[in-house]
């Protein structure tokens, strides 16, 4: 088989770790198979480099600091290669120039266009082990870029995809993707295997397992993904396009996301356009909106509430009282102490049943539902964030409990 | 005028060493003149990465060493280009692969093949600060090579030469080129200039504030260099083909070495041929021999002395016992407690009294000569490492007094 084997930061923080996680490697390589790496910076080094850049200048261009961040992964490359070498397995470092990971040239926040393969496959009919730097790439103009975040991740499915890769494995803190964060929730069980489209709504729900834009390009080239852990040797979870399963449960795991806040604009004039002239200003502020929430109308105004991301809450109420002439609305009401609970499945599509569910499990643990967003595969709902620990269990019991 | 600059290690070692060496930088851009700069890693930064590397693995390949390494004048170029931005002076940083110097495969001492210039070349046309990572670049096989010792100095060089720069300017933390070490010899005076073969006679003496490779190369392509202080703003020496000199001195300098040490073979058989026997194993161990003395016979022996590096002396001894046979002698004598000095100038080619009033100088101080050599601009003894500080100053108050 040909693994692209990924680990993030943490997993090589010190020599100790690195050696553990050469052990995964050698190991792989020595069970007959085709490895390549691909490795983040150790650790705290990325932190430590932007530490260095603010002390000279806090408003770096975005071309130099790539220039200075790629050079944590390179470190840890380097010293992964050198700690295969102490257990006889052949291997060499590449940086992201050596493999030819073409991008675009938005420094800081890269999309990777080609990749040359020569390099790669020479390496592994030579029977190395080829380790490359993830996170990093170069323009049509030989500048070195980065792919901003969750890179890592998309280095190791790019790769994957031009390879014909059987499989790109992701290592991590975690053993695999769980039905809940099991910090929340004790019965929370680990996935033996997931949709990319249950992972894409799990991952933007809040489940930082794997980044969007990496399981968005697996699903685009068909990789098949393994999230799993450096720590301990077990299987973790896949994620592939179609999945086998033996019980047809028609959720795959119930999330919550704290980082939100609901907006709300009180007594806008009931005409035509009102909508499309907010979510106008808030998109020149290139603010993203998620659930949107439109009353009906009460005599001659409405109501409409969004969330957003916390941290560009203020950003938005800024945006749109400068704005308030425009729009026409009385006054805008804000509230961060707000949580999203999610479940996700791609058995729901079929299954009007598992809102309800949802809903009856909410109600029986007193828990009030103030926004409700569903998609295909997806039913998110808006809640207090007090009440979100004890909404995700009740959820979590209603759709996994014994 | 088109001027590269050259900062070593301790000259940007931390945030506010960067700022003063981009303020260099700066006056001499905004003064009107073209600036390839070229740096070195800060501080003490290889050392770490070295130690990361021995934490894993203490016999690491050079191929992943320079892998490692290389990242270190990446950081410095990077920060140097955002102090830059602060003083609004538009710059641009390049690693070794960036601006197309290509080297032999040699890792951790590769030497300098080829050099493209049109990236360069642009980015001086587009009126920027070139910032260029020394000690760096790749083979033909786009791997990363280091340059070995001196190597950001000869990178700085081959940029001058490449480019026909009207200066090459090695900033140090001295304020230039000595007659002899100010530390040991506090009457010693800064030369306006010195020639190519004169700094390359010093800088073998152990005056080590050049190295001799960007000399040789300097001298090659006839690069004038500059030797002058990053800590004040003050011209230093002058190294070029020809030295105008106001006053006829004979000699530049006066240079101690203590890194090396005296073997003698005794009683070697007075035949034809047992110096090459003796010289042949010497260089199959790759050791240097500077110093050479060879007595004439006693009977059908004769004993050959020779000075080698300090750090070679043990790897010698042991080469040449194992030749015993082969070579045929008595014993051998070992001290490492001698010093070399050497005065030093092109001016003595034609002055045989340099000799005699060096020696006069030496048996007024009441020290006595092992060994003496000479060439056309130099003559060193070998003497008691303990008489040497005394021995410089005398050397020097004969050719420098009042």
């Amino acid at each position: 088989m040909l693994i692209v084997q990924k680990f993030g930061g943490s997993s090589v923080a010190d020599a100790q770790k690195m050696m553990r996680v050469a052990g995964i490697i050698a190991d792989t390589k020595r069970a007959g198979n085709d490895v390549v790496v691909v490795l983040s910076a150790q650790g705290d080094t990325t932190d430590d480099l932007l530490d260095k850049a603010a002390e000279i200048n806090p408003n770096a261009s975005k071309r130099e600091l790539d220039m200075l961040l790629t050079t944590g992964e390179q470190i840890s490359i380097a010293l992964c290669a050198m700690a295969l070498e102490t257990m006889d397995v052949p291997a060499v470092s590449l940086t992201g120039w050596q493999v030819g990971m073409r991008t675009s040239s938005d420094f800081g926040n890269a999309r990777i266009k080609t990749m040359d393969t020569a390099r790669i496959r020479d390496e592994l009919d030579a029977g190395k082990v080829v380790i490359v730097a993830g996170f990093q790439g170069v323009n049509k103009n030989d500048e070195i870029t980065t792919l901003g975040r969750g890179g890592s991740d998309t280095t190791a499915v790019a790769i994957a995809a031009r390879l014909h890769a059987d499989l790109c494995q992701i290592y991590t803190d975690v053993e695999g993707v769980y039905t809940a964060d099991p910090r929340i929730v004790p019965q929370a069980r680990k996935l033996d295997e997931i949709t990319y489209d249950e992972m894409l709504e799990l991952a933007s729900m809040g489940a930082q397992v794997l980044h969007n834009r990496s399981v968005e390009m697996a699903k685009r080239y068909n990789v098949n993904m393994e999230v799993l852990s450096s720590y301990v040797r077990k299987s973790g979870t896949i994620v592939r396009e179609v999945v086998k399963k033996m019980e047809e449960t028609k959720v795959s795991g119930v999330a919550k996301d704290e980082k939100i806040a609901r907006i709300a604009l009180v007594g806008l004039n009931d005409v035509p356009g009102v909508a499309f002239k907010v979510f106008r200003v808030l998109a020149k502020e290139k603010i993203n909106v998620d659930i949107i929430l439109q009353s009906i109308g009460r005599g001659d105004t409405k109501d409409i509430s969004f969330t957003v991301s916390k941290s560009d809450m203020d950003r938005a109420v800024t945006a749109l009282e400068a704005a308030k002439d425009t729009i026409g609305f009385d006054h805008i009401t804000v509230s961060d102490k707000v949580a999203k609970i999610s479940v996700v499945g791609a058995g729901m599509i079929n299954s009007p049943g598992v809102a309800v569910q949802m809903f009856e499990a909410l109600y029986n643990a007193h828990v009030n539902i103030h926004m409700i967003s569903t998609s295909e595969i997806k039913i998110s709902v808006l809640i207090d964030s007090a009440q979100a620990d004890v909404a995700m269990r009740a959820v979590h019991e209603a759709f996994f409990g014994e």
